[in-house]
């Protein structure tokens, strides 16, 4: 019997023939629900956390930006010019971690949209930075404006993710423009909280001033929260360069939010050891931390890593792999060792989107979970270890990420649950349930309803073509092109946002910054 | 630089120049790290067995064999013969819960492969049960002898596979000799802990006397311990069937080890619900547990459940769900809640070897290892619900499990791990960690070595002819046939062996009772 028999004998009982609605479930605004996991005992993390700080004090932090090491030197760290090596001493980053805010409030672009980070709090973000984009009928190419804009709509249909990530850059779009290119986009086709890139304070202040025109922020309302964010990558190992450094400074000054992120690789850039490559990416988070609360004590800022292992017999890096997985669990000790909100990441080293790059995502997925962590970028078509995303990789994961929520959500077992009367002891031995009450009163409601997964039989799936899930992602990713719908816009402010970006382009722009 | 590069180098050392031992991981003997996640409170959980409880006082069992029936009646249950209706009071189900062991030691072909059932322990087996098999080069087709051999040989392959499982049905083997075709392949190709299918006395009683003529076990020590098992599915709701009552009461009356495991699914043959569909897989799962205890008290036997959902738009059965996972979290509890090892699965609706298939059985897996399952079933190959069992599935599954089973050997973080002296303060900034003493030490053994996940970037990988994971996973399975090397056995016995196949065929073999 199918859903629409039930509803039409349904229809027939009289009393109870109000249509049931459809089950929604709130992605938005998600706790974590998951048990933690340890890889580590308590003494060896306060071991890692003691070397981190003495691998600061004692081996110190290359420091590219002059105006950062100046911030260091005022705060009481040891500077040799010469080398640009800054020595930060464990008070001033104890300081540091104290001042950090525990839970950020990030204004998004409608009250719906908002979110807040913090131990505990689950946000995903779709796979970022990549070059190149692929799909299955334009195949793999540089990422243009157009994938820009594609992605872009993705992201905002599926609630799961709860941020915009720079998912690929328009490479098209010429680099001094490119921010006006993506911060128009984020103000007209969505109203999640906005991603922008730090590569230089022109580009930034310019993306600033583009985000309070068109959400209409007076400048104390802009800095009163943190309503849009960078990324920040150190150079791994020990080294903060120019534009990293000083988009730290900017966000922090005008209280926008940072997460950092060491991008470590076991073997390469990091020890080959999961303890030894943490630490590393530990000593630099806080080294970038501790820059954030010299430029401004309190700013929003989110710990995180980013750390898998490459291949030793090829130097080719990995993702999803048990070391991988035991490098999110660590970090996310220490994230609660500080707590502090954190970012993790999932991701795939796979080429196309196969079994390996599912399995992978999937694995690494469970690991920052697993981890706790805040945020989890990477957690949607990430394919070639971040050289390009994917369209139909990024419908497949979304469907993981979202039986993700529903576990978040959680299921009730109360009497009308456990269902004695009116599902256990309505049926017969070996009859079915089909028509129990309990299920009458479900049927609509009870089950997550997947977008591209199939549950038809073989029979019937090969009738229809044998089509696998990745081609029928295809389908599902322009349908919801064809149908997107952005959100309503103030179109005074929008205009007001068109007006600046053609005044700042006639001016010239603003090249990135390195 | 390779670790051939590396590797030459390192000669060149002198002193370090002995080589390096390759990673060694053991995978046969696995305790689960992971922690265990509630889906319920407590008390919610105490209501749901307090309910099968009830289930089973009030509604009752139908139980179709008569000596089961009169089993529980000599046990003091309620029985009413014309309905073949059995009511069984909750002090008989406690009685059995106190006898049932707590933990199981598994006797397999050589010490090397025993291993212990109890909470706490992690096993896993491929796919069982189906009726087709399938790959790349043949097709989906009816499963023969050929495909059971070779999937046999391919879970002895794998030491994550602790247990063989009954992969696929060889239907070109007659039903009443199809059990010396099984069992013979299971003593002469594989000393991993067997499986008999429980198909009437006649088929029990001829494997169990294979199974010590193979393997030169004395009646004494054959009841000594669990030297094979068999699984015991209910007829949801509440019916347990002649062969599988049969099979209880026969793998009990012998100490051999029955896992019981109701296979509901939720909306169908099981209340809508998670919690009313696990209050009746629980109810049912007391019933056979309480009958292998009243044949024989301290038999060894496995609690277990696999609950899904269908889709209630088609009725199709769906795995890997949100409800399949919180399912098999709520069947954990109530595990613990007895204190019985247990077994649950994972499990793919997917017909093909797709992303569908991977993420599916990846996500019921995580649900599994989870909600602390012992046995972990259908954790690879396993298609279309169950109808088939896949070669490059059961490849690519291997490749998740192998890389579940390093989390479990866990990892340290010493001083040699963060290595403050061997990497971090070895590596300059900006610089690598190639060439540092902690990397050379370790290379050779650091990181998890896939057998299917290719890293090779995409001009590489495009190079080599694009081919994805299901299709290297085809050269994978041809690689391990080709390769086989069955482990040594015994000659004089497995000479007996046959005398014993050749005389009970004579005889006309043992046809399947029901």
């Amino acid at each position: 019997m199918t859903a629409a028999e039930r509803g039409r004998r349904r229809r027939g009982r009289g009393a109870e023939a109000a249509p049931q609605p459809g089950r929604d479930v709130n992605y938005r605004q998600l706790r974590n629900p998951f048990p933690q996991m340890e890889v580590f005992p308590a003494d060896q993390i306060a071991d890692m956390h003691d070397t981190a700080l003495r691998t600061l004090e004692e081996l110190g932090v290359k420091t590219l930006l002059p105006e950062a090491r100046k911030l260091f030197k005022q705060g009481g760290a040891r500077v040799d010019e010469d080398t640009e090596m800054v020595f930060v001493g464990r008070e001033m980053v104890e300081a540091a971690v104290a001042s950090a805010p525990k839970s950020i409030a990030c204004r998004a672009g409608s009250r719906r949209r908002d979110f807040t980070l913090e131990l505990g709090s689950l946000v995903f973000q779709p796979g970022a930075g990549a070059p190149n984009a692929t799909d299955l009928e334009r195949g793999r190419r540089p990422a243009t404006g157009q994938d820009y804009l594609e992605f872009l709509k993705l992201t905002h249909h599926f609630d799961v993710f709860q941020m915009i990530s720079p998912q690929v850059e328009p490479q098209d779009v010429p680099t001094h423009l490119r921010h006006y290119f993506t911060t128009r986009a984020q103000m007209e086709l969505t109203d999640k909280f906005p991603f922008f890139f730090s590569r230089g304070t022109p580009q930034v202040m310019d993306c600033f001033e583009m985000l309070t025109t068109a959400r209409g922020l007076s400048d104390d309302a802009f800095r009163g929260n943190a309503h849009c964010y960078t990324i920040i990558n150190t150079n791994s190992p020990r080294t903060l360069d120019i534009p990293m450094a000083q988009g730290l400074i900017d966000f922090a000054r005008h209280g926008q939010m940072s997460i950092i992120t060491p991008f470590t690789l076991m073997g390469a850039m990091a020890p080959i050891t999961v303890a030894g490559a943490i630490t590393l990416s530990h000593a630099e988070a806080l080294a970038a931390l501790t820059l954030t609360q010299l430029a401004n004590p309190g700013a929003p800022v989110c710990y995180g890593t980013f750390t898998s292992n490459v291949d030793m017999k090829s130097g080719a890096p990995a993702f999803g792999t048990p070391s991988h997985f035991q490098a999110s669990l660590a970090a996310g000790q220490l994230a609660r060792h500080l707590g502090l909100p954190w970012r993790s990441a999932a991701g795939s080293a796979s080429n196309t989107n196969d079994v390996q790059a599912a399995n992978e995502n999937q694995f690494g997925l469970w690991g920052c979970i697993m981890a706790g962590a805040t945020v989890i970028i990477h957690s949607a078509g990430w394919l070639e270890g971040g050289l390009t995303v994917s369209f139909e990789k990024l419908v497949c994961d979304a469907e993981v990420l979202n039986m993700v929520a529903e576990l978040c959500a959680g299921v009730q077992a109360g009497s009308s649950e456990i269902g004695f009367e009116t599902a256990l002891s309505e049926v017969e031995p070996s009859g079915h349930f089909f028509a129990s009450s309990q299920t009458m009163e479900r049927y609509n409601t009870e089950f997550y309803q997947p977008h591209v997964h199939d549950y038809a039989n073989f029979g019937t799936w090969a009738e229809r073509g044998s089509v696998d899930a990745n081609h029928r992602a295809t389908d599902v990713w322009k349908g919801i092109l064809n149908d997107f719908r952005a959100p309503a816009v103030d179109n005074d402010r929008i205009g007001d946002l068109h007006g600046f970006i053609a005044r700042r382009t006639a001016e010239g722009g603003a090249p990135p910054e390195s």
